[in-house]
């Protein structure tokens, strides 16, 4: 039965993943004890090289590039209304800090770029806005959630996004930025921003719409049978819920922030659509929320099915012994070896004691029912 | 016994029609990407055709006509006090646009009109008020609340309502309409708005009415056992309760700035009437919670009960065990087949064992009456 | 067995009198879908018929009338400084138009006076204050707690109250009101509210003080066994302390508007005792939070009672069956019939073997001794 | 085994000193339905003759006096910079009326001072500040905790106190009065009300000590057996926390009054003790606070323990029964009469039979030892 | 068995020095009552002589010294930009008084330094600032947390550190002051200030990194096995979180004014590293709390981890009680010695029991498979 219980597990939770996804730190210790402003990167390298790809674009035409110097960059500043350059991969320090002077980020911020595992915050330096955040993936098989930072570098006309790795949920964006006729093309780089931000927080309201899913069938799985693989399974949604949770929570103050608050890089007009992600990081919020109830719920059903199915085992075994107990000791009486036991020689002494054992059960059985064991 | 349960369950909680009802979220993953403003339905087709109803009426006339072109009310919107458009069915899209240009209405409110599941919320657009609501329904063979989403949009002599399918909890405002004595005739738009949302939160108390009369059955049932159906039930009533705070509680918000704060399009005349509605969602609040409370304490006292119930089983098991094995292995002793054994040969040896017999009997039983087993 | 229980569950519980008295929603469905201002009582009917009663006093004199007209006050408005009108019963909306009229009333406030069950408010109609709130009884032998409707409208020189059946708790104000040196006599119509509402809030004190005793009466239970009716009682009593949390705690916000608030209606020398009053609030709300803890401790500790109880039961059974099964096998074994079993030839096998048996029992205790098990 | 039990609990709890430490609420009932202002004592009483005692002091001088009279103290007023006036026993109404005339205290808070188990507060009259708190006492033999009411009028050069028996903290206060060189001598009436305040809130710091105590030896017994004396002592701890968090809680707002806002009895001086104060009580707090949480985690392990223990029991029980009934079975089967049963006339039929019950044992014991139950 | 749980338990917990840092309060009874400003040591002596140690710097040089007297630290006063004085060791109030005199700190403040396990809170005395907070140190082995207080005087060119014993987690904040390139030599004492307490709270990161770990290797043991000393390690560890949580929660409030408030002796320049080192204790108290979640989590995984193994236990004796006592029963019927009992004659008697015996079994089989038993 062990045997079968360990494949059960691994088809159900396959804990190695989640582990590794569930991590709230992320080798924070390292950096304990340095002086502020030196640059190192915390957390895994999760790439070989980091890759730099450039967006410019104006209301004409789109250049997409792929930059091996920063710097390449600048004259695109100049020709295009909005430049979004994207950086896959933080372990180069060397490039990070030259980012820090093209862009003019304080040694500070570029930091916290580094650091990654940050609480989602909006910085203002007047100049640029500095949001950072978490973009979260989920992987149903392992019911485990990984969490990657986002630094964004808002200014006029500029994008810088920092990415630990790549692979992202902006396609769509990208391909919109693609087409001329668009708002992402039509507006500013504000706009841009918010769009990034959005397929974030949409992203998250998908992975919550898995989620459900994942809750649905384990409330089936419930109904069936209240085995142990389920009630871990559920366990480790909690556990991933919570992490969720604190990894959304910061990001509410921060939008909202960018929706209430003036900033000198961010139009009046984009304004309007940062109310809207805001609306749908309430909603991811609210979610997470009714998910942790309802599977508290769950928790609680389980455990609540496990006593009354061990009730139900107790009674099936009590009813059994308290049958099969008396009828063995009249057995074990009339097979007794005295030499004077007068019933055994009456002829009809065997009948008589089957009769006495038959209304013996008839009497348990009827005690049972009228007390409604079966 | 396996058969029986599975009947109990059906005719206790129906478990389908309350999944598909406790859905949190719907379909948001299509929408994920897209860029902003497009018109897209989320949420389930559950209509045909939209149907376009219109009621137009001042103090002398009242006229309903089914439209088959939004344009068609344009006239009535000089000739009538207040025009009332109300559409069923979301998925038509092209309607949905005709409907921004006729009214005025810009595309992210638009989207918000499309993608149901919205949290409640009020959006000031200066020439209109924006009002998404839940509207829930409750079917207690299922214990399950279905929500539906209700677009209302306020403007100036003019309400323009979306559902998601036909069927609400409209009709006594319809009737009212109907007749010319009544308030919701001499005021304007901003009483029908009212009374339209006065109708979805009484009918929320409604609901809760219906909630109770199940909380008292079901405690019934826990009084007279506590069996696994009772409990599935009482928890699938904690879910949709957690469902239903969800849908209500940022209604407060919503209409408590209807009634605080300064609108063009609502009169000074009909705050009153919006804190009424106002303490009416306070009391749906404060009875969801306490209704939550109790289902928690009912599920305690579930628990409890079947403790109690092992418990007693244990005891009766127990009683008989202990009785029954010492008489047994006495009878058990006298069964050996020893040539030598001195007791065999007594004349009265097998009385003596009965008597012993007897005498462990009666001890035993005191031993339990002395600790209060029965 | 199962007789005596039901017999103790009256005598604790009275299960009966409880689910009406916990009612939380009375009859709202009825009045859903009706336009506002239509008066029409929601809740049981519990009088014949309407009793209105009128003291007037001033300085010198009190007059005591019982009313068949509600205008028949009016000359004491003039003559008198205060009239106080008290009805008793709500189910006669003419008369309740009547008040409208006679004393301005709006007829949403009049709704509000008919609809019982609402949530304690405060309203300020300049002219006249509307107070509503909830006068609690509690019945020890049911653990039963009920709730009365009492709205007052305070206007100058005027108090009106509505209740929703005869017998309150003003006996002690009436009386006070007899007597020309009581400062009731010498203040206004504030004084007078304030002297009402300060008795509804003792009132809920001497409850609270009941209520204790009975949590002390449950706890010694609690020493003596671990019953089942206790904790039937502790989870009715936790039940009423839900409902009658929810029917104080607003009243603390309407209570501290009269103290902090300006009010036409209001003194400033009665201030000072509305304080007095929400002090008493305060003290009634904590008392009951701290109930709410001790009841659940009181839960916690009879389940801890129950686990305790079956480890004993488990333990004394596993004592005894692992004693006696190996006795009965090595029985069981000597009564075997095979033919060749030179045992049971010697002499001295039977003391052998009763030698032996007393060997493993001696053992047995000893281990279990050791464990601590007895 | 009962007896013993009876006599742990004894030694551990004594239940019935814990029982009137932890009432909530004293005798509220006979004073609802008083008018306010009425002087009635509420509380048991506690002495015999209220006593009055005096300490007035200057730079130069102590006078310590016993009164029977509190117009006795009128010419020290005069003389001395600071007089102390502590009345211990309240039962006395004529004196506390005649302290109110003597020193200018309104009806309302002499009406305060004699209703015991007031929340603490603090109330400015301008020319004097009545502040009512709780001093907490601690029996640990008990783990009970008692309460008594402490008021502190202070004016202008003169400190009241009232408390509701003999008996105080305040000793260490008297000594340093005593010392001309100490502070309390140095300032005026606001630094002796801080003095006294002062040492009862480091009472209760003492006070958690002691109950830090308790909690580790109540640790210290959980690790050695699961008993349910010990839950039953960390039950009562638990209550007697709730209760203590109810009295100290309010305390924080009426000292952070004191030493946030400006008041005319107070000096600026003193503010930084009252700061220092403030500092300690929401120590107490947080320290509560703490000690609730891992009395709730102590609960929590001795039901884990309970259920361990039980598991361990049943697994003890299985194992046994398991071995034991095929063997008891197969020694039945050859015990059986059957004149034909080939098996019996084989000569080796018994070492057989032997064998095979040997091989069971085996099988069991690698089974058990296999899915590690011991 | 039970020498081996004792061993496991050492292995895992080591509760001796677990309890030690357990302590929330520390000697704080020894106080009360004295006046304040009473300068004397609350908490253990945890050193043999007092420790002071000087380090001096400008931008030129940096001078370490061991001072046998505070005073010789006045001339490096002028002569360096900023003089940092740690003195380990607080029992010596003599010395503390004399760093009174010297630093001119006043007496309550000296007070606060003394009486260890303070809140952490900021006191603003306009010409210096004092800061007070828990160093944390945590001991895998024994799953402890110990606490140390650490006062700062932060003056204009001046910090002043008082700890209760040598060792500490500033040896880089000594090596960077040791390197002139480094922020901290180029900034003043308010920057110091800064590095002293980053160093404090990245420290706190790098234990809950720790923790984390724990809670890894608690979690896969959890998977193996539900053995209590896994449950008590847990439980140990949310014992040390609340005790965190509670030293980690008011640094906020304290740290939030250092970045928001003005002071005179922090400069602008040094407000955003307080930014910085206010983000970490969010993202430290966040942290806490996701572990406390994570923890109860873990604690109700294996309670329902036991619970299902009972189950699976009882479920086992079960099968194989109800399957052996009808075969036992039937054998023991065929056992008695009944003169007249026909069967025994039967020729296949024997072979019929026996098959009856395996159909029982088999039936039996069938039942427990169609229940999902096995």
């Amino acid at each position: 039965m062990k045997q079968k219980r360990q494949g059960d597990r691994e088809r159900h939770v396959g804990r190695v993943p989640v582990k590794n996804a569930g991590k709230v730190l992320k080798g924070r210790a390292e950096a304990a004890g340095k002086p502020p402003g030196t640059l190192m990167h915390i957390g895994e390298r999760q790439v070989e090289n980091p890759v730099i790809t450039m967006i410019a674009y104006n209301d004409a035409e789109v250049t997409t590039r792929r930059l091996s110097d920063l710097r390449e960059c600048l004259p695109f500043r100049k020709s295009c209304r909005v430049v979004w350059i994207n950086i896959d991969g933080l372990h180069d320090t060397t490039l990070i800090a030259q980012a820090g002077e093209v862009f003019g980020i304080d040694p500070l911020t570029l930091e916290d770029i580094l650091h990654t595992g940050q609480r989602a915050k909006l910085e203002d330096f007047d100049r640029f806005l500095y949001l950072v955040l978490q973009m979260i993936e989920f992987s149903e098989g392992a019911l485990g959630i990984t969490r990657e930072q986002l630094s964004i570098i808002l200014a006029e006309g500029l994008v810088v996004t920092f990415q630990e790795k790549p692979g992202d949920m902006f396609d769509a964006v990208r391909q919109r930025i693609g087409n001329p006729s668009t708002k992402v093309r039509r507006f500013g780089a504000d706009f841009l921003a918010y769009a990034l931000i959005d397929a974030v927080v949409d992203h998250c309201l998908t992975i919550l719409e898995e989620i459900e899913n994942t809750l649905d069938r384990l409330e089936e799985e419930l109904l069936e049978d209240y085995n142990r693989e389920t009630f871990e399974s559920i366990y480790s949604l909690k556990r991933e819920l919570i992490i969720l949770r604190k990894s959304v929570w910061p990001l509410r103050e921060a939008v909202g922030s960018l929706m209430r608050d003036e900033f000198k890089v961010v139009g009046d007009s984009v304004e309007p659509y940062f109310r809207d992600v805001y609306d749908h990081i309430i909603l991811v919020i609210d979610t997470v929320e009714v998910f942790r109830d309802i599977v508290t719920g769950m928790q609680e059903n389980y455990l609540a099915g496990v006593n009354n199915r061990m009730n139900e085992v107790m009674k099936f075994l009590t009813m059994i012994a308290t049958i099969f107990m008396p009828l063995s000791f009249i057995a074990g009486l009339y097979g007794m070896n005295f030499h004077y036991m007068p019933e055994l020689g009456w002829r009809w002494g065997y009948f008589a004691v089957l009769g006495l054992m038959g209304l013996i059960v008839l009497g348990m059985v009827r005690f049972y029912r009228s007390r409604k064991w079966f």
